[in-house]
């Protein structure tokens, strides 16, 4: 990601604050540079990582994962909560292995991007997973976590974006920017 | 998108709630499908539209548009959040007006997506249009917004996109889910 050149907005007083447990939620009142003053709430997050995992038979590894937000489960790619002053690519690594039982020899940086920009200051990098084994001993999951593995092809990963089975912009993101790795 | 099964949690205590401009945010401690039991934030939002918008050269309409979560200004495909109870289709037309002076007499649906479900239950509907007429008096502008149009090739926006000039997961999403209908 080529990062926007720095112009934040002045905060002229702030207006609410409320930690929740991976994030913050802030309201304040701001100064934005075309001089308008506005009230304006957002997340501060403190990013994210995405994998986009490919067995040595050319398959996706996925992740099909309870979202109380969406009130149910999503098929997405394999993804982490940064912990404060985490690597990305620490994260994603110790997420791959719990979120799916596979561990990941080959690394490769896709690039990054927001998800939300209207209101999260959350960016996610996305990575390229190769050369992966299945772990004996899987690391336990999150004990809110509630994750299903789902191997696809490539062709049933395409027909499930345009379908709509994977609903998931980071995931569909992601991919996009793997495909230009020749994964096909 | 195939919307996923219902299955929402369990509110068991409403914890903190909080209305912004557009949205709200709201923790609650639910017990989630599996039993567990946690206190979780989230964004509940009326939902969002974008449109990929392709002019009769084949040309396709963006946006550099000052986000103050992101510090700065993003390159991203025109959009807008939904009025309460407004059809996305209506939100989209609007809003391509207003932030491109841009109509578009051709809407082809493209598919809807999440774009934070960990903590978030906003969906994009993302629509293709084409037949763009310039409006010889576009309407005016919300007075928050501050919006320079850019006009890309096909080529200038996917070097965008892999190079990291374009860092928005909904623009990249919309844009792989346009791509079927033979653009390039």
């Amino acid at each position: 990601m080529t990062p926007p050149i720095p112009e934040p907005a002045e905060i002229i007083q702030p207006q609410f604050f409320c930690r929740s447990r991976k994030f913050s939620f802030a309201v304040n009142r701001y100064r934005l540079p075309n001089g308008v003053v506005a009230d304006l709430g957002y997340i501060a997050h403190p990013g994210g990582a995405v994998a986009v995992p490919v067995t040595n038979t050319g398959e996706f590894v996925l992740v099909r994962q309870y979202r109380f937000a969406a009130q149910g489960r999503l098929l997405e790619f394999p993804a982490g909560t940064l912990e404060p002053n985490e690597p990305a690519d620490v994260t994603i690594k110790r997420e791959l292995e719990e979120e799916t039982g596979y561990r990941a020899l080959a690394w490769t940086t896709l690039g990054q991007f927001y998800v939300a920009p209207g209101y999260s200051d959350e960016i996610i990098y996305a990575f390229l997973a190769q050369n992966l084994e299945k772990l004996t001993t899987p690391p336990p999951q999150d004990e809110d976590e509630d994750i299903e593995v789902v191997l696809m092809s490539p062709v049933a990963l395409e027909t499930a974006i345009y379908g709509g089975e994977i609903a998931d912009a980071k995931t569909i993101s992601a991919y996009f920017l793997a495909r230009q790795h020749n994964l096909l």
